[in-house]
This record gives C-alpha cells, sequence and structure tokens, in this order.
C-alpha cells in the first residue's frame, strides 16, 4: 500500500486530536493530557516511516509544538515526526490554509504532492485551501489511508492492493456435498474439483459461472512487419477484429453457443477498429520491434494493465460470475515464450512452438528472438519491466484483467499459450492467485505445458487448439457450468430414501 | 435380407409375367416367346436358391407347366423352381386361391408361411384369399423384396438389414472448407476432424447435432441381488430412474447444460416405474444371475435390441440429428467387462475395473465372475447369442439403439464403458459401425479404454467420470456442437480480403 502513497505524494501531514491520538476533553491541563493512539496509526506510521516526510499539523489553544512533541513522546510516536506546527503559537487556526502552507515550506515540499489527513471538515477545508489533498481518517487510521489510496486510484493498483483470500472451507464444504448427491462418491471426477474450487474462490456454498464474460484483447506487435516469425502480416489482425465485431470470428461463435457473453477490446493495435462492437481503447500503436527495442515503455505497461483491470472491474460491475480469456494479436506467440521462459526458468527451445504454422527456418529464427529475449531480461526482478521488454500490450492487459478479477473473488479461465503467459505474469506479481485461474485447456504450444505446470493446474481440455481468441477457454465453460449445476440441482441420497 | 425371408416363410411363389420375366403382348405364339429376365430376379433368385422353397404360379390361356418350364430352361431360371401351376391347365385362374392353395400342397407348407409375389390386384387377392402374404413386385425385384422384408419388420431388422455408408466425400469437403475459413489452417484442432465426421455420417455439407437427444435405458441385474459385485443394491436403480423422472439426476441436469431432450426407457427393470416421464417398455423383470444362468433368452435379447432400435426410430423420427447413450443399471459394468472381452480377445484381469467403487475383496470376485463369463461365451460365434449368456437388457437395447441409429445416417455420442460394451457388441454384427460413432469421454474403467481402442475412437473428453447415465457424452455436445457451428458460421477469408 505505502508505494500507492509514496507515489503521489512527498509528504503527509497529519490532524492530532481524533486524527493520531484520542482527542481529551477541551480544558484539560496539559499535565493531565494522556495520550491514547488511536487504532492502525502505529502501523500505518512504521509502514510510511524513511519513505515519505511527516509531519503534524494541530489546532491547539495553548499548547506548543513542543508540548506535542513531548507528549508524543511518552508513547514513542515523536520519533516519526519532522515538522510539527501547534496553530497557539502559529497565529492562525484551521480552516486558515495558513499552518499547513507553513508545514508544506518546512518540508520542502509542492502542495500538490502534499496529503493532509484530519477527521473533521475544517481539516477539508484547510488542505483544499492550501492545495493539498486531502483524506479522512476513519476508525482505523491504515485501513482508512489504504481505502483513499486504493480508491482515488487505478484499477490495476486496487488489483494488485486487495489481497484475495481463497477459501479452503468452501472447497471442503462442496466437495463433502458432493458424496451426498444421487450417484456413486467421487463419480463426477473432474466435475467435483472444479466446483468445490469456484466455492473456494468465490466464498459460496452455491458455485456459479453464470453469467459469463469474456474479454478478448487485440494489439499489434512490431516484430509482425515483417515474415521471419510469423506467416501472418499485421493487417490479418485487423481483419479478425472486423470479424470478431461481425460476431464471425470462432470466439463469437463459441461464446454464443456456450452462452458467454463477448467484450472485444482493441488495446494496442495499430490502428481503431471501425466495428461499432470493439471497444476502442488503444494505449499504443502496437509494440515496438522487439528483435531491436524494448516492446513499449512502462507507461504503456502500466496504461495496459489498467485498461485490462478496468476490463475486469465493468465486467464483474455488470454481473459477471466468471471471466474468460481471449486475445488476437499476430505474432504474439514469440514474446508469450519470452515470458514464460522468463517466469519459469527455461530455454528458448523448450518454450517455443510453432505459433499459427511455421516452417523450420521461421521455426529457428523464432528460437533466437525468444533466446535474445530470455538473455536481455535474465536479471530483471519487477515483473512489469519485464512486461514492457517483451510484450505484447494485450498481454499486459490480460495480466491486469486476471490480476483484478482474482482480486474481486472472481474465476478466472484461461485459455492458450498467450494467456498462460500473462498468468505467469500475474503470478510472479501475486504468488497466489494460481488458486483463481482455471486452464480450460491444454494447447499445443510447448510454453502452454509448461507454464501449466508452473502453476500448478490441471487443463479441462486437450482438443489440439492453437487457435487463441479464447476458444479453448470458452469450450471449457459449459463443462464448468455444469460441475455447479450439478452441484446445485441433482437429488441428494438423503432425500430418496 | 435372405434371412428375414427365411426367419418368416417356408416358401415364395412367385407370378411369372412382369413379376419374373417380361411379359409378352397377349396372343403371342408359343415359338415366339422370348424369355427376357427382370431387374433383380437373377440375384433375388440366387439368394434364396436352396434356403427355402420357390414355385410359380401362372395365370395361362394355353401354355402349360411343361411349356413354361422349358421356355425358363432357355435362360437357365428353371432349375429354381421345384413346382409350377400353369392356370390353363389347372383349371381355374387367379384371383381363384385354387391355384395357389394347389402350390401351396405341393410344397408341403402351411399357408401363413408362404409369400406370393405378384404385379397385379389379381395376384393379391389370390394370395390373399388362399391365406397367404403377398409382396408387390416392382421395378427391381430384388429391392422391392428387401422394402418388404424390412417394413413388414422389425426396427432392429431394418437396422441390420441397411448398411449405412460414410462419405468419405463430405468428409473431405468439410476438411478443406475449414481450411478457408478466418483462422490459420488446422488450429481448431480436433473440432475440424469432429465436424468433418458428421459430415461424413449425415452425407451432408453443414453438419449438426441439433436437436440432440439422449435415451437413457435402465435395467436390472440379477447378479446386483447381493453385495459380491457391488455396493449398491438394485433398489438405488429404482429410486435413480425415479430422480430421473424428477429431472434431478445428473443426466438430467447436464442434459438440460448441453441443451439435450432426455429420454428414459425402462428396458428391463423389477418393476415398472410410476415416474410419468419414464417410458416403461419392460422386456424382462431384470436378468437371471449371470453367475450361475444365461443373463436371458434370446426372445428377450430380440426384446430388447428392438425396443433399442424403435427408440432410436421414435427420436430421429421426431427430428433429433444425434443420439446420445446412457444407461443405468447396478452391477452393469460386469457384463460390460465381459462383452468387451469376449469381442475384443482380452482377459478379464485386462478388462475388469471398480465399478462405482469396490473394495479389493470384491474386486477380487468380480475378476473371477467375468472371468467365468468370458471361458462360457469363448466359442460363440453369435453376437446375439453372447449377449444373451452375459446380458444385460439395457446393454441390448443400446446395441439395438445404436445400429439402428448408424443405419439411418445419424451420429451416436457414446458414454461410458457400458455403452462401449454396447458398440462392441453393434461392431460386431456391423463392422463399419465406427464410422458413425462418436466417443464422448474416455471412462477410468479399464475395459473403456480397450474397447475405445478396438472400435478406433478418439475421446473427446477425459474428466475422470465414472457415473454413466450418460454424463461423459453429454458434457461432449457443447463441443460437437461447437465444431458444426463454428464451419457454418465464421467468416472465411476470401470475404474478409
Amino acid at each position: 500500500m505505502v508505494d500507492l502513497i509514496t507515489k503521489r505524494f512527498d509528504c503527509v501531514l497529519f490532524d492530532l486530536g481524533n486524527t493520531l491520538i484520542v482527542q481529551e476533553n477541551p480544558g484539560t491541563p496539559y499535565e493531565e493530557l494522556k495520550v491514547q493512539i488511536l487504532p492502525g496509526v502505529q502501523k500505518l506510521l512504521d509502514e510510511l516511516q524513511g519513505k515519505i516526510k511527516l509531519g503534524i499539523v494541530s489546532n491547539t489553544k495553548t499548547i506548543t509544538a513542543a508540548d506535542i512533541q513531548a507528549k508524543l513522546a511518552t508513547v514513542g510516536l515523536d520519533k516519526y515526526f519532522s515538522c510539527i506546527i501547534a496553530t497557539a503559537e502559529f497565529g492562525t487556526h484551521k480552516p486558515d490554509p495558513a499552518p499547513i502552507k507553513a508545514a508544506i515550506e518546512q518540508l520542502q515540499c509542492n502542495a500538490d504532492r502534499m496529503l493532509y489527513v484530519g477527521d473533521i471538515e475544517t481539516d477539508k477545508q484547510a488542505a483544499v485551501a492550501a492545495g493539498a489533498h486531502f483524506a479522512y481518517a476513519g476508525p482505523n487510521l491504515y485501513e482508512s489511508i489504504k481505502q483513499y489510496a486504493l480508491h482515488s486510484n487505478s484499477a490495476f493498483d486496487r488489483a494488485i492492493h486487495t489481497r484475495p483470500t481463497f477459501s479452503q472451507e468452501h472447497f471442503d464444504a462442496v466437495r463433502k456435498e458432493f458424496d451426498g448427491l444421487a450417484k456413486p462418491v467421487g463419480s463426477l471426477g473432474k466435475l467435483e474439483i472444479i466446483a468445490a474450487q469456484i466455492a473456494g474462490i468465490s466464498h459460496s456454498h452455491t458455485p456459479t459461472v453464470d453469467p459469463a464474460a469474456i474479454a478478448l484483447f487485440g494489439a499489434d506487435h512490431g516484430s509482425a512487419v515483417d515474415i521471419s516469425v510469423t506467416p501472418l502480416p499485421q493487417a490479418i489482425k485487423g481483419m479478425m477484429l472486423e470479424a470478431m465485431g461481425d460476431n464471425k470470428a470462432a470466439v463469437s461463435v463459441l461464446a454464443d453457443v456456450a452462452d458467454v457473453y463477448v467484450q472485444i477490446i482493441n488495446v494496442g493495435a495499430i490502428a481503431d477498429s471501425k466495428s461499432p462492437h470493439v471497444r476502442n481503447e488503444r494505449v499504443a500503436s502496437g509494440t515496438a520491434d522487439i528483435r531491436t527495442d524494448d516492446a513499449m515503455s512502462d507507461a504503456v505497461v502500466r496504461a495496459a494493465l489498467e485498461v485490462g483491470a478496468q476490463t475486469a472491474e465493468r465486467l464483474i460491475a455488470g454481473g459477471s460470475r466468471c471471466l474468460v480469456t481471449g486475445e488476437v494479436g499476430i505474432a504474439n506467440t514469440t514474446p508469450s515464450a519470452a515470458l514464460i521462459a522468463h517466469f519459469t526458468q527455461t530455454t528458448a527451445e523448450q518454450v517455443t512452438g510453432r505459433g499459427s504454422g511455421i516452417d523450420d527456418q521461421t521455426y529457428v529464427r523464432k528460437v533466437e528472438i525468444v533466446a535474445k529475449l530470455i538473455a536481455k531480461t535474465k536479471n530483471e526482478k519487477d515483473p512489469i519491466k519485464t512486461l514492457a521488454q517483451i510484450g505484447g500490450i494485450e498481454i499486459a492487459a490480460l495480466a491486469g484483467y486476471i490480476l483484478r478479477a482474482a482480486s474481486l473473488q472472481i474465476p478466472v479461465v484461461l485459455d492458450g499459450v498467450i494467456t498462460l503467459a500473462a498468468a505467469t505474469v500475474a503470478q510472479a506479481i501475486n504468488p497466489e492467485i494460481n488458486q483463481f485461474l482455471i486452464a480450460g485447456h491444454s494447447s499445443s504450444e510447448p510454453g502452454s505445458r509448461i507454464a501449466i505446470t508452473h502453476l500448478h493446474l490441471q487443463p479441462i481440455l486437450d482438443l489440439e487448439l492453437r487457435l487463441g481468441e479464447g476458444t479453448g477457454a470458452l469450450l471449457a465453460i459449459p463443462i464448468i457450468r455444469s460441475a455447479c449445476q450439478a452441484l446445485s440441482r441433482m437429488a441428494r441420497i438423503a432425500d430418496l430414501l
């Protein structure tokens, strides 16, 4: 959470009474004042200490900054603050912004990089008048500031700062419930595990996937401008986006059969789609050529992660209980292979496949590119910076989508190697994310098997698909649905006897 | 086809002109009469010769039996007939039944075991008046008699006497059509093969599974009266039939999700089901105990095959384009294992699994029973007699169902080991039937894998189900549907360029 604060602010100022410590009755003599630290204060200050400048601006009648310092020292709170202003000695009181402005000057900070935290309207008026930001202190200061940081920030930040929990209790309860249904124990095989997993993800005794939605992220890749890694020109991807908009792509047909709502997001193609059914949310016009440059800047990665996370929020806010992953991007098996190799510590030869169908010579070139990308990112510890170097834009969007869905306790169904690459990125960001993932299909790309093993997943299908677009994941949906509905609708043995 | 005739008749009498040979103009002098054999006559007579008594009853003005004999000798037709009656020398003409009655007497046959074949109403009147059966001679005598035999007989007879053909042309055309769709060549993997197979089965360029139906055959097994082979009492199966009638069984829920119409047929439980949604078509009250007796009589097998074939006809007549197999029967993995072992020439140890979940001791007893059944039927060449010895009633019904669906060029989706056992029986009856079968699910029973290999099938799913009821097959339906709809609804590359 702290990084959300440090990212936006250089200093944080606090009101004192009812913000950091219990406010005593007005008129209590200084000697009798007792310092009682409010909940969450210690934790917040401990986390912020050393990372950001901290100060106090308190309205006082007679008490001075030195008095405050001395009282705080009785509970060890004095050490955190490099600036304390008591209005009694300053001369004017909040809501006059002057005391806060003075603190800003003392701390050598810009007003718009300062957060003032207080408990009453007067505090807010003073902060705003000083050109600073304001946050209310709630019953627990740590939680209040965390919520402030989250909700005034990006969907992706909300994703990575809301840690989801898997409920083993609901998982076990559903396993047991299946034993009581009118059938031999365990005879629904993997269906019983699937339904139990969704129960654990959603903390529900009645797991469901309905309504389900698929987000399909499309983007272009600089390496696709010549045919050295793919037989398909970039232009094909544009046409595919149009076909999807016309409901004539594989994803459209399979989503219809599986009763899954489709949302198509152009997150980084070289041009906007003209189809009214495609959302143009381009954060860049394709990646750079990864043979010579980084795929994209950190800012573009962040923007793509944000589009993905926002998409998950929008679909879940619309009622979706299960999110399916899809993508379209010519040449995107190359960065996928490199990402999987990076996060699973495997080699270019192990992860590289033939994508949409390439000849031996092209295959050799592809392995070389993947090997170079692996070498280039070898010592990079930050998954997001790795993404920036390797790409692609749609993979970044998928990672944001996966992380945000999981953070909202919604199961994510993975498709082929590109979505699996995005899942390995997500797993590097949150190592527990795999509990929220379902592998719809075991793709024939070698990297897919490596990623599936790395994520400890059990694919539902193996139909030798290598199309992407979410097709493998969509085919698994009726099976997952059957698992959930068997649980909720079948007779129980006890009811029949 | 001949056995259909010999089963019902001891002799066949023919009219001559326009039935066996071209009718000359009335008044043509005997010397000038030319014998021209009509289409299909030679083939029919060749097949019937030696298996049934043949004769001729012909209305003549002056010509005698000896004249007919002499004329037929000129084309080698005389040798087939052990009785020729020419009405000119007999004294009365058809429609008087006397000449036919005389032939019946000469051939020492009962009237109701005699078929008279002619081309005009007079022939029919004479035959019916003689108490015999009548068939019209059409443009091709062989085909006419075949159709007569088929349509006046059982659905199962129609199944085994209508040989279906698989259209390689349609299979190839659909494979090629997939190559032109807006996706990399072959990237829909097994889906492309599945759609092509259905095209080949149905001789259609637009293969479909919709509407699809499942028939679920339920029956009891004498061996289930004690717990030596199964932990579940026979009573459970009765309850399961009731649960199915209430739409609360696994099959009901999964069929609903897969949009498949369900028909439940009690073909041999120990009692009728009280559910209004279960068809009671019991041909026996369970099988005998196969540890000591044959499972059932030949008559019961025939009746069960007939129920199965009639069910297929009824569902297909109702519009179904794909038939799914299902069954419920406590202890039916035992006869299934024995049937698979018999037809695949494997051992009891190889085919026997743990069914609904049995302990080691019970497993040993089960292997012993299977071994005894294999030994007992070792030299039996007739698949139907093998079925009678091993059972069960629902397996016989499934075999009839599978054969009749295939004979009407309708794809059949198989479920677990019991339906696979029925398919091996069907394959023994018609070795080409496997082209019309789709293995929905690879069951965890060992016999299932052996049967699947024997039938050269590629299972669509492997979800470790061992429930039966058609559940594995039903889960495959949305995948098969997706394959067909991808073909018919996806954009073609040519249309996008």
